[in-house]
């Protein structure tokens, strides 16, 4: 049986690519959703059995909304992958760049290639799309003529469009962090050395030092740090971390003492750090808890 | 003469609002910008005096390409101001909920009010558009009918757009924080007590947790932080953070150390807090220095 994994875009989208980086040898049925909320719904509704989210890019840092869904629908962060996202101006076979006046894709891929795009304005139009593959797909499939996307070289293959530019996008070394999301699971837990918690503090002078002076008194590394308000309370403000640790025994036992620390720790998913991109071990019957 | 202030929309726009809030009884020119690289480009090139620009709000956290053109630009924070964003549905004139079929605003307005949104479709398309105020102003120009724009109360009193659901955003205790940003004044000096700092630590353990504690033992306190990887040095962070001091010598000491314990420390602004929305005391003899 294959493993259903939810994304937001359709194929040959880059959370398409995710998934094939993660899961390389394994059958794998994609579930196509419009937005983030419907990864998350899939998962609560058992139609998916892992979702495959961007959680940070090098414009934007994190993406909070993200973050907040993961805390709110109860799910687990269970793997992590790293793409390099190059970006690629394609349209129908015969257009050049000079025959082209409107440009489509997502927002967040427009305000990548936003230098490249000014050099194109004022006689190009921008505008804002579904996503990156669907904007290449609708201009193939309508026969858009002076109407380019901006999407991944992948993109342009699977439509049959032509590259008019490739490498666009302002920041070179351009790189998203995409995360498996899920029920939790007992697989791979012996592997497992990186985390994301939350947790709450007030404002007290130091509190946040002390936090991280306990936690690396203990060996455990933080590698990313998100405050920001709690609505309704003022002087409260919440806390997303990623951290690294060596003894889960240990981390276990330093997660139960900041507990009485802080307010509403929950951890968010234990998972095995993986900068050199290596396929998921999640598997079916192991999501499943057969 | 009157105060030139640069902002990212139109007149009526909550970027407005923003410098209404700040500068209630001063002659205020404002320059309308089509984007936020523009308002930081207006003030380099000296045609505004200030510029006000959304720096966090509560869907996104902070907006980290603010933070970074603060950062390039070499601007200075001068003041900040909060408002409650209120999301109002706006058409024609006789006009109803039901009558509508498509709804456009700015992706972030659109985002805020995604749970509306998704009540009213599929019947009704939502479409991004530039800014919430433009987009209102286009359906009362062009007689848009069918058409609503998600923007703020005075953006529909301004362009006499009919009113057909008020306070439609998910989060209803929505705020967003403005800063005035410009070159660097001595304006105020002395009532300053807030400070927005910019560094680079590499990920030995405890390195943060030391910083934290170096500014808590003088009493300096933390109201927000953020941390993000550097291209192209891995394992090499930058952190935003924002502090609060009472002395500000002190301050000036403790900075002076910290500059030895952190790479890259840099001052994007001193000024004073300003939780309850006081009018600012930049004006424009200080802020030209004379």
């Amino acid at each position: 049986m294959s493993l259903k994994i939810a994304i937001q875009g359709i194929e040959s989208s880059f959370h398409d690519l995710a998934v094939q980086q993660l899961f390389p040898n394994q059958n794998v049925e994609l579930l196509p959703c419009s937005s983030f909320d419907n990864v998350a719904g899939s998962l609560s509704d058992f139609s998916a059995d892992l979702g495959v989210i961007a959680i940070e890019n090098t414009i934007a840092g994190s993406i909070l909304p993200n973050y907040n869904l993961i805390d709110s629908k109860n799910l687990k962060i269970l793997d992590e992958t790293f793409l390099t996202i190059e970006m690629y101006l394609m349209a129908l076979q015969g257009e050049t760049i000079h025959s082209i006046d409107e440009v489509h894709s997502h927002p967040v891929a427009l305000q990548q290639c936003k230098e490249y795009l000014q050099r194109l304005q004022p006689h190009c139009k921008v505008i804002e799309g579904k996503d990156t593959a669907s904007e290449a797909k609708r201009i193939k499939e309508n026969g858009l003529k002076g109407v380019a996307a901006i999407a991944g070289k992948q993109v342009a293959e699977k439509y049959g469009l032509q590259i008019l530019d490739k490498n666009i996008q302002t920041i070179k070394d351009n790189k998203t962090r995409f995360v498996v999301i899920g029920r939790e699971t007992a697989e791979n837990a012996s592997e497992r050395n990186k985390a994301t918690l939350k947790f709450q503090l007030g404002h007290e002078v130091g509190s946040l030092a002390s936090v991280l002076q306990l936690l690396s008194t203990f060996g455990i590394n933080l590698t990313k740090i998100q405050s920001f308000p709690i609505e309704g309370s003022p002087w409260q403000y919440s806390f997303f971390i990623d951290v690294l640790y060596e003894d889960q025994v240990l981390f276990a036992e330093v997660t139960n003492v900041l507990e009485k620390a802080v307010k509403k720790l929950k951890v968010l998913g234990t998972y095995k750090q993986n900068l050199n991109n290596a396929p998921s071990q999640l598997n079916r019957q192991l999501v499943h808890g057969k």
